[in-house]
C-alpha cells in the first residue's frame, strides 16, 4: 500500500473535508488547493495552497507538488490536468472524463453517442438561439460550464418570460415530467473493475434547488433499480476512468430512465454511505488513490440524509439553534462543514439517521427540521 | 453549542487522533501537546507544540492557550492542572480524579474507601518491602505510577526469582485466577447525567499482554452484565469527574467481579464504538467539550476490534504486508494511526469487523490475523 504518498485535492469544501477525515484511517498525506482562504479543508490538510483552480499554472503547479492528484469538484483547469497526465502523473478521474462531462453540451452528446437514455436536448450559444427555439419550450436551460447545485439551471416556460434565461452557451433540455430523481454511485479502479451502490431516492427542496433528503435504498421497484445500475455502470465504463461518480436519473411516470447529468467525484447523494455502508464513498476514493481494492458498497442499515441550509435572511457567522435537542435523539450522526459564515441556503452540513424503518426516518428529518435553524 | 473554542488535548497518540477525526464533524479547532516531534496527531490538528506533558511550566503554558482542556493520555502534570483549574480553565477529565488513577496505589485505596471490589493489594516502597511480603504471592507487583500498556506490571510467583520485580513504589496485588476479562465504558457529564456502554470481552495476546481482540458486546449473562455496569457506574460517581471512564473488570470463575483498573479517557476497549454503536466514544468526549448532550451509548451492530501490532524482529519504517488482501474481506474498518516506524509489539493501528454473528467474526480475524504483517 502506498500510504507514503502525497495526494493532492483540487477543491477544499466539504467533499475534500470527508475525504481527508477518512483519509486520516490510511494515515494519508494531503495537499489541497482552494480560492478560499478559509475553506472547509484548511486546518485538516497537511498543506493548504490558496489559489484558482481554473487556472492553468496554478493547478499545474500544484500538481507538480503532489504524488497523486484528485479533485472534489469538477470545475478545475482540465489543460493543466492533460499537460500533468502526459508528464506521468496519475489523475483521478481522468482529465479526458472530466473534459466531458465539465461541459453540460458535450455531456448530453456523450449520452447521445453512446446510446444513453437522456432527454432531447438542442445547444444554444446565446439568448437570441433560445428565441429561435421556442417549439423546444418548456424547457429547462443549462448554463454549459460552471454551473453547480442547482445554479446555472433555469426553467423556461415560453417566449413571454425570458427575463431570467442566460444569454451565454448553454444547453435547452426538453422538459420531462418526472415522478422521482434518483442516483447511483459507481466506483471504477480503471482496471475494468466496476461497484455500483444500490441506487438512493432524493427529495428536493423546492426553494433553493437542492437535495431536502434523500433515502437509501430509493423506494423502487427491483426491476428498475437493475436497470439504472445498468445505465449508471454503462456510464462509467464509456467514461472510461478511475474515479467515483454519481449518476442522476430521472424515473418517469412510464417507468423510463433517463440520466440527468454525472458528477465525476464524490456526491451529496453519497454522504449516507459514511454511516449506513461497509465502504464509503471517501474510503472508495481513498482506496483508488492508494491502489487498493474496490470496498464492499453493501449498505449494513438504511440510512436518509438532510443537507443542513442557512435559514433565509441570515448571514454571518453562523449559530446553530436548537442543536442540543437534536442530538439528544437516537441513531443520528451530524456533520458540520466547518463554514464560518452562513448564507442563506448555503450547504452548512448534514445529518445522516440510520435505521431500517424509512417512514419513520422520514417523521425524524421533518422534526429535525423544525428544530435545528441554522442562523446568524 | 461552543464550536468556536479552542480545545486542548495533552497527547498526540492514536487515541487523539481518533478524537481529532470525529471532531471534524463539529468544526472543532483543536490544539495538541506531545513529547514526540512526529505523534499521530501532528498533521491533523490545528495547532500542534512539541513538549514533555509531565512538565508543570510546559502543560501549564499549553492549558492557558486553549477554552478547554482533555486527555488522550493520563501520565501528565496532575499539579498544573489544579493551578489551570483554579484559574477557571474547564478540564475534562477533572484534575482530582486524574491524580487518584495516576497512582495504582491511591487508585486501590480509593476502590477499598468506596466499598468497590478489587483485588487485595499491599503498598510497596522498593523491593526490600516485597521479600518481606512473601505470604502474598503469587502476586502481581505494579509500579504506581507511568504504567502504561502492560508495561510497568509483572507478575513474582515467588523469592526465588526477583530479577524482574520493580525496586520503586508499587502494588502488589493478589493474583485473581479469572475467567474472563471485561471492560465498560461510562460516559459522565459532570452534571450527574451517566450513561453506559454494554460490556465487552477482552482476550488479550499472551506475548505481549496487549488487547488482541475484543468481542462487542460480551458473552455473559445479563445479571453479570447488570452487575457490571452498576460497578463501573459506581466506580465514575464517586470520581465525581466529568469525561469517559473505562473501567476493566476481571470475571471470577464463580460469577465474582472485580475491577481491575479505570482509564480516565477513551480507551483501546472501545475503538468498535465508532463503527458499531450510535455514538462513539470519541463521539462522547467530543459532546462533553462542547456541552452537547450525551449520545446514545446503543450499539447497531455486534463487533469485533483487533490491534495491529508490529511484528517481532521488525523495526524501522512500516510496511504493511498482506492490507491488499485483508481490505477486499466485507464488513472490515482498518484505522492505521499514521505512526511512521514499526517495533516489536508496537500498536500500529486496528480493525474493527462489524456484524451479526460474533463466531464468524473471530474467524475472519484470525484470518486477517495470519496474512496481514507489519514488518519493516
Amino acid at each position: 500500500m502506498e500510504n507514503n504518498k502525497t495526494i493532492g485535492i483540487l477543491g477544499g469544501g466539504q467533499l475534500g473535508r470527508m475525504l481527508i477525515q477518512q483519509g486520516i484511517n490510511y494515515g494519508l498525506i494531503t495537499y489541497v488547493l482552494d480560492k478560499d482562504p478559509n475553506a472547509s479543508c484548511k486546518d485538516i490538510c497537511n498543506k493548504f495552497v490558496v489559489g484558482d483552480l481554473l487556472d492553468f499554472e496554478t493547478v499545474y503547479q500544484f500538481g507538480k507538488m503532489v504524488d497523486k492528484l484528485t479533485i472534489e469538484i469538477e470545475h478545475v483547469n482540465v489543460d493543466a490536468l492533460l499537460k500533468l497526465k502526459s508528464e506521468g502523473l496519475q489523475i483521478i478521474p481522468d482529465p479526458e472524463a472530466l473534459k466531458i462531462i465539465q461541459d453540460k453540451g458535450l455531456q448530453k452528446a456523450f449520452y447521445k453517442e453512446n446510446q444513453i437514455p437522456t432527454a432531447d436536448f438542442i445547444l444554444l450559444n446565446n439568448k437570441s438561439d433560445l428565441e429561435k427555439n421556442s417549439a423546444f419550450l418548456p424547457a429547462f436551460q443549462k448554463m454549459r460550464k460552471l454551473g453547480y447545485d442547482g445554479k446555472g439551471v433555469t426553467r423556461i416556460e415560453n417566449l413571454d418570460n425570458l427575463t431570467q434565461a442566460f444569454d451565454c452557451e448553454s444547453i435547452l433540455e426538453k422538459y420531462f415530467d418526472f415522478e422521482k430523481e434518483i442516483s447511483v454511485i459507481v466506483v471504477s479502479d480503471g482496471k475494468g473493475n466496476l461497484a455500483c451502490y444500490d441506487p438512493v431516492e432524493l427529495v428536493f427542496d423546492p426553494k433553493y434547488n437542492l437535495v431536502d433528503y434523500l433515502i437509501s435504498p430509493a423506494n423502487i421497484k427491483p426491476s428498475i433499480e437493475n436497470e439504472a445500475k445498468a445505465i449508471a455502470k454503462k456510464v462509467v465504463e464509456e467514461l472510461n476512468s478511475p474515479g467515483i461518480f454519481a449518476v442522476e436519473l430521472f424515473l418517469g411516470k412510464n417507468n423510463e430512465l433517463l440520466v440527468n447529468e454525472t458528477a465525476p467525484r464524490a456526491h451529496n447523494s453519497g454522504h449516507q454511505t459514511i454511516e449506513g455502508n461497509y465502504s464509503s464513498q471517501y474510503d472508495q476514493q481513498i482506496r483508488l488513490l492508494l491502489g487498493l481494492p474496490i470496498g464492499s458498497v453493501q449498505a449494513h442499515s438504511h440510512s436518509l440524509m438532510m443537507n443542513l441550509i442557512g435559514e433565509p435572511k441570515y448571514s454571518g457567522k453562523a449559530k446553530y439553534e436548537g442543536i442540543e435537542t437534536v442530538m439528544a435523539m437516537e441513531g443520528i450522526y451530524v456533520h458540520l462543514y466547518g463554514k464560518l459564515d452562513t448564507r442563506p441556503g448555503r450547504k452548512m452540513g448534514h445529518i445522516t439517521i440510520i435505521g431500517d424503518d424509512t417512514a419513520n426516518m422520514i417523521e425524524q428529518s421533518k422534526k429535525i427540521k423544525q428544530i435545528l435553524k441554522i442562523k446568524a
